[in-house]
């Protein structure tokens, strides 16, 4: 027999608007729900913005939509759960949110979103797309998903896109974020799928995998359980081999829960990270430690880093406030 | 053989001060780590200032030691997991947050943290304690616990506290919040106990029992699974039967995830919660959906109500920043 998530759903067929109606009254009237698409828009976006907008399959909360906000995203684009949304949904997000200064698309890397963000992105709007591409167990750049080191790229555009006046710049300031964000995971259980109840994946009760997308793509090895900081340590050589950090450098961390790991185990994962960098030297300017981009009650987390120096900390540095991350 | 969890620890015996370690370090340099015992303090009491020590049994991150901050606590005692902490920590946590204008104690209503707490008051500082006993499960409000409203009581006590001149003042003002405070829980899957990655209960899995307590204490009734809708709207119906609503009284909201409790399913939960409010002329002041007080990995959500008039909103407006709550 298959073994079936318990979950408290109504319609498990009707999860995405149910849910979006949930997430934009706990927006208390900053973000409103556009009329027939599974999208979202700040209410108050200021005339002249360089805009951002932000999107994926739903299921993944608080990612995608649940960034949207002062300094961080204009608007959210929804799709199914583990799905892209659609490039009708697109669209009209990016006409919500367009204030004639362009519109800054960013998201992660996978085949589905880029199609339907592209096919959106072609109907006279000024666009430019940025790729999240964190996951360092990927092998090549071009090949990297976008997990949740994206949270911290969507701060720094939301940021930047509040500041600077042409797309151009936030293109730059964010792409510089882009390229200093890494990002590796574990994972101990799977999700399951919200439609059917159904794994995505099964571990042994003995295993985790390093490396594992979002989704249960294959990740770099399996292996029997170890202690917090053996996994730590491995998990920061796959980022400091990617992306070797200078004593004197400084970095922002996240430490992701990817849905049902106790911010207990992560916060003793938190530890063991600031120690691993402390002994290299390496200044942490704030880290957080929440679960940002999950993937429903996927078990594991992940741990990112952004190489920052002044101008990426001076977007970093700005209040937010969104659902997902609020910080002043 | 017995279920057991499957955690990333290090020493399963020496998960506290290792995750204190870590949420030391979350704090970003905000709150420090008092010398010797499981206790924190604001690094940034101003002088004069009435002072609010929260504290109960680790293993419910974030609550209470994640919310420590502006406008918030300005201490918290921790205990082992799901123990109370000794009034030696109270104590000393009770010295390091003093500013000569006496200190209100407010944690959750259980036998052995109030035996504690009431040890460590009676060490010559002027000391007030408040109980929180939000549970509507529990009978008469003598023996209701303290569930996750107390997230609510300890707002409103942290804004009184950086606002208000006296203890008494204080005091009358989170008794306020605490009358008008009431919670229900139902749980889907229990926790596990960190040391021994055994869980506190078992359920069927089609099973759910409303009026759980955290620690899987014996609710109200247990019963198959059922849609969200006619779940929330039998929880709704334990409050307002508690704490008859009035047409055009105000209330907040807070949709408490048990610890694995998917944000979609609490997303969800809140649209219903809302519904119900709106059909009885109840306006919301706000609404917060999160993790806010968890048992490990448990499965399941509360739903608390605070009735809120002017006063009540004058504290809970505050901005308040705090590991786990931030709000601007």
């Amino acid at each position: 027999m298959v073994r079936k998530a318990k979950k408290i759903f109504n319609d498990p067929r009707n999860v995405v608007p149910e849910m979006l109606d949930g997430l934009v009254a706990a927006y208390n009237g900053r973000v409103k729900k556009l009329d027939g698409v599974n999208a979202m828009a700040r209410v108050d976006i200021p005339a002249g913005k360089v805009a951002l907008l932000i999107g994926g399959g739903s299921g993944h909360e608080p990612a995608y939509h649940g960034f949207v906000g002062d300094n961080m995203a204009d608007g959210a684009a929804l799709g199914n759960v583990f799905a892209a949304p659609t490039p009708d949904i697109i669209l009209e997000a990016t006409r919500a949110i367009h204030r004639g200064k362009g519109v800054l698309y960013l998201y992660g890397n996978y085949a589905g979103d880029i199609l339907n963000f592209d096919m959106a992105a072609e109907e006279g709007i000024e666009v430019r797309t940025l790729l999240v591409r964190d996951d360092v167990a990927c092998g090549p750049v071009e090949n990297r998903r976008g997990i949740a080191g994206a949270m911290l790229a969507v701060k720094i555009a939301g940021g930047a896109a509040a500041t600077l006046d042409t797309l151009d710049d936030v293109v730059r300031v964010t792409s510089r974020a882009l390229e200093n964000i890494r990002s590796i995971s574990v994972a101990l259980y799977a999700g399951s799928i919200p439609e059917t109840g159904e794994f995505t994946f099964e571990l042994a009760d003995d295993e985790i995998e390093i490396g594992m997308g979002v989704h249960g793509e294959a990740g770099v090895w399996r292996e029997k359980m170890v202690s917090t900081d053996t996994l730590v340590d491995r998990m920061m050589e796959f980022i400091l081999r990617d992306m070797p950090l200078q004593r004197g450098e400084e970095v922002c961390v996240l430490i992701n829960g990817a849905g049902s790991t106790t911010a207990m185990e992560l916060l003793i994962a938190n530890r063991r990270v600031l120690q691993v960098l402390a002994e290299n030297g390496v200044t942490v300017h704030e880290c957080v430690v929440g679960s940002l981009f999950t993937t429903q009650e996927m078990a594991g987390f992940s741990i990112s880093l952004m190489r920052v120096d002044d101008e990426l900390k001076r977007y970093y540095d700005m209040p937010i406030r969104s659902f997902g991350w609020t910080k002043w």
